[in-house]
């Protein structure tokens, strides 16, 4: 899947929603955990309710790792039945990886051959080279970290050069290593003012914006100064959507609550047209 | 275990050496494929060839994920491995991860509690709360990223503020988040000169050194600018042991390159004493 294929879900569906399974085995409805596969069984319900509200699905791969093994094997189910039942859908694997170029390389085939993402998020701390093994994949977007929305971002991102902060040098760094169909941006949604700086910045690249709900982020405030002519922009719910109940009635709450976006999400999106 | 049975150890062994497992399906002496659980089968048998001649081993994350759900099953094999029969030996888990507080907690759970291993690798790009949840585990140690040993180093890393390096100033930083007892810090050995600046910055701290061997760092330059009263490195060489040849020998052959490296630290720890 490439970014033109998501651009049009997002105007077929009017939505640019990506809903974020970070599925906590702690915070899943009680009754699940009597299935084989609780994790699993949890995604399924929320996605067979969700997926026409969202055009998108990140998957936090902390969540599935924490189950060792067999959170490896739900995290690969998740991914298996959202690509064979809506191979529509824009798969986000959210591992902020980066290392050196030859284990760059593994974690590029991790996510994009192994599990068969179409993306993957890249912690880009290490620069150039721990990039660049990822951009080598046909159709596969590497989603670099270009400021993210917690306190702990003004340690090393909201650093200043004699330049500019350091986020933003990075971002100028990684122009040259890929373009605006390969590589997107993390930008966190509790810094409009940064966002502004960033879409000056990178005008037409894709970015993936985290933090709208349980962290805090407005939407209106999000797009006002993110969305670009042909979107532009994913904005990702995790916590608020799928924990909306932890009763039988789960997944049906996710929905409204899912709806409830992708009504605002239309009515900003006819705006824009 | 903590770090002052990793210093014992040290001593007993007259070695600071540790062993990356960086274990690839591609690499591993062919006929080893025939055996139900390849990259297993040759973990152990370099550990139990090697393991009198090094403190540690580093477990590299990607290489066990990127052949998924089997290559995890392989990791958490290869560390029940080593606790079970070598407890005195120090296990990293070289993950580089880091997200916001509630994922990070995450991953710590995966690598302390879930896997077992003593210690794990960390991006600190997002800062403080990033970092925070791994250092709230008991005998368990957090190894940050000081300065990695690739060229994309420069593109973050090597920036400088008006006050410093980013590398040092996130150093500085990182001295509240947690101590010497529970925070080491990756230090690549291909950049000496900055080592001799880290070690002033925290004299105390254990640094763990990749890129001596295949990367090209110089042990002997290194632990000039490295050691401490403590010793306080541990010194990690990859490939050029555990591929020292890809034939029936091969850990016989890994040994033997683990001892020419184990003999000379024993010289140099001779010198120090």
């Amino acid at each position: 899947m490439n970014l033109n294929d998501l651009i049009f879900q997002i105007n077929n569906k009017d939505s640019f929603l990506c809903i974020g399974l970070d599925t906590d085995i702690d915070k899943i409805p009680k009754f699940l955990l009597k299935e084989d596969d609780p994790i699993f069984s949890f995604n399924k319900s929320i996605i067979d309710k969700t997926n026409s509200y969202c055009v998108s699905y990140k998957l936090n791969t902390a969540f599935y790792e924490s189950l060792g093994v067999q959170g490896w094997i739900s995290m690969k189910k998740t991914i298996d039945y959202i690509n064979y039942n809506f191979p529509e859908i824009f798969t986000i694997a959210d591992a902020k990886r980066g290392d050196i170029g030859n284990t760059s390389k593994m974690y590029a085939k991790t996510f994009f051959e192994n599990m068969s993402f179409d993306s993957v998020t890249i912690n880009p701390y290490m620069g150039s080279d721990s990039v660049k093994p990822f951009l080598e994949f046909n159709n596969k977007i590497s989603i670099l970290l270009g400021l993210t929305s917690n306190i702990g971002a003004s340690d090393i991102q909201l650093k200043k050069t004699d330049k500019d902060y350091i986020f933003l040098e990075m971002i100028r760094s990684s122009l040259v290593w890929g373009n605006k169909n390969n590589m997107m941006y993390v930008v966190g949604a509790t810094k409009p003012h940064h966002i502004k700086q960033i879409r000056e910045l990178i005008p037409n690249h894709f970015l993936l914006i985290p933090g709208v709900g349980a962290q805090g982020g407005d939407l209106n405030e999000v797009c006002k100064y993110a969305l670009n002519d042909n979107v532009g922009i994913l904005v990702n719910s995790s916590r608020s959507i799928i924990y909306a109940s932890d009763d039988e009635l789960f997944s049906d709450n996710a929905a409204k609550e899912a709806f409830k976006l992708q009504k605002q999400m239309k009515i900003i999106l006819s705006r824009e047209k």
